[in-house]
């Protein structure tokens, strides 16, 4: 069983990556101000190299590996913003990366991965056949496996977007994030605890995806029925390390309409002028739906990340 | 002749408006420095109130006014961002504005109008209708008309962008903004010469609105001969104040089409994940399409505004 990342691993992850990763801003805006009778403040990790959180986890982990280790390769599977934080990640510390993506993966995404020099190995479409890729490649050549969120290095790196969060805007009563596989929300569980003991700490699913709030129901892991959710980032199920994490911290989760996200994110998009993905528009419509009473609060939102089809808007 | 607004009114406008406005952030984007060969920051007016720089000077002119003079009320013409500008900093002062608005106008800018408590009053859709219905509505109420660019308060306004944008990055070695009436232009040039005066300040211009780069060839105000550009912003001619201080300071002036516009709008959108309008793209396609020698340098680029049709995007 791997361990629960401390709030020291997390400081150690904001120095390690400190250089690699952009600051990102914390936005405000009247007009969500005003819906929500909430002082909102929205941490953009849109802004985030690759164009997400995710490249705080994936540059953590493979900057914390032995040179030894490192030089015999980095290896994952995903066809989302992980795939594209390991690529960077791994180039940037001159470590050989290879994603395992499934062969109906969308061009786009194919190249941008291929656009941080990482080599692409295709695979069938699902989930058995990627994991054997990936540890087939293990196998073969010493290469280390970095999990897109239950491996504690990569959950520690993910926990330093909530830190520069608190540290800007240290009055926040409340912190809300989606949760997909989880390893956000834990990073962030784990910041804001320690920053902060009394906060309240919010998650918010699709209700397309909503494992982690049956999860936290039933008491163990439950997986993800469906894959139709328009949050493409939140179709995972909770890891062990990460369930263990949310069950023991978390305040409340609730879940989202698939109208109300799209919705949310195109508000985001109008009145605030910044590019979210539909996950990220999850905890928005939260708010904005009352399905959390945050009325008088100081309440930090994390904006997962920007990578949309441009040619394809949900509203269109 | 109005006279030409000095640095010091640009520090008294900063102090004027500085509760009302918000101070945008300055962003940066690997991928245009690694195009342009350049070191790139975006001065973030899309994330302005009301979406725009426009704010700030409509905001300086009407927060100036004496008290006796803005009970009188506030009147503009404009269907674009300089109406909602003057619609917010009316209600922000507790005057009573006027817009003049073709009677053609889309659906949606009559709406934002309305939304910050202003009169709206619909006129033929010709510039003569629209001047002749302003400024009936002087003649008649004694209200103040606030023109969008050539009015040395909304020049001064719009200089505090540029200050902003030295204060924070004092080490720039060009600015760039688009040129549509020149107000934003003049501004500019007026802070950043009087901040470093070695300072280079160039202006873009689409080639379909290329009116002030035929005035400076020819020594006078050349109109618009035709309004049909993607950048909505900039299908206006001149005006005599701004002229004359363009004509004065600015270091060059450089074209783009309507193509470029589109595509580097595009990937703004992509690589930085802002909302920004056409007119915001003509700088950032002059630097790409190395219109303007920058290789080496620091260039501070005035994002204008982000008020787009979320519905109709030019690339689809």
């Amino acid at each position: 069983m791997q361990s629960i990342p401390t709030f020291t691993s997390i400081i150690e992850a904001a120095e390690r990556i400190k250089s690699f990763t952009t600051r990102t801003p914390v936005l405000q805006s009247a007009w969500f101000n005003d819906q929500t009778g909430a002082e909102l403040f929205f941490k953009c990790e849109n802004f985030q190299k690759v164009g997400a959180f995710k490249f705080r986890g994936a540059c953590n982990a493979i900057s914390k590996l032995p040179v030894s280790e490192g030089k015999k390769g980095i290896v994952t599977h995903s066809s989302g913003n992980h795939a594209q934080a390991v690529a960077l990640a791994a180039k940037l510390n001159g470590y050989k990366a290879t994603i395992v993506m499934p062969e109906n993966a969308p061009n786009v995404k194919v190249a941008a991965v291929k656009g941080y020099g990482a080599e692409i190995v295709f695979c069938e479409s699902t989930i058995d056949a990627r994991e054997e890729t990936a540890q087939q490649i293990v196998h073969e050549t010493g290469a280390t496996f970095i999990h897109p969120y239950n491996y504690p290095d990569v959950i520690a790196g993910q926990g330093t977007a909530a830190k520069e969060l608190l540290e800007e805007v240290p009055e926040l009563d409340a912190i809300i994030a989606p949760v997909g596989g989880g390893g956000l929300m834990s990073g962030t569980l784990i910041a804001a605890k320690a920053m902060k003991p009394g906060i309240r700490v919010f998650g918010a699913e699709p209700e397309l995806a909503d494992d982690a709030y049956r999860s936290l129901q039933s008491g163990k892991i439950e997986p993800v029925l469906r894959t139709d959710t328009i949050a493409d980032g939140l179709r995972t199920s909770l890891g062990e390390l990460t369930f263990r994490i949310i069950q023991t911290h978390i305040d409340d989760l609730v879940t989202v309409s698939e109208t109300s996200i799209v919705r949310e994110m195109k508000n985001t998009w109008e009145r605030m002028k910044i590019i979210i993905e539909p996950s990220c528009a999850v905890p928005v419509a939260a708010l904005m739906e009352r399905k959390i009473q945050v009325k008088g609060m100081k309440v930090g939102i994390i904006i997962t990340g920007g990578n949309v089809d441009l040619e394809s808007l949900p509203w269109m």
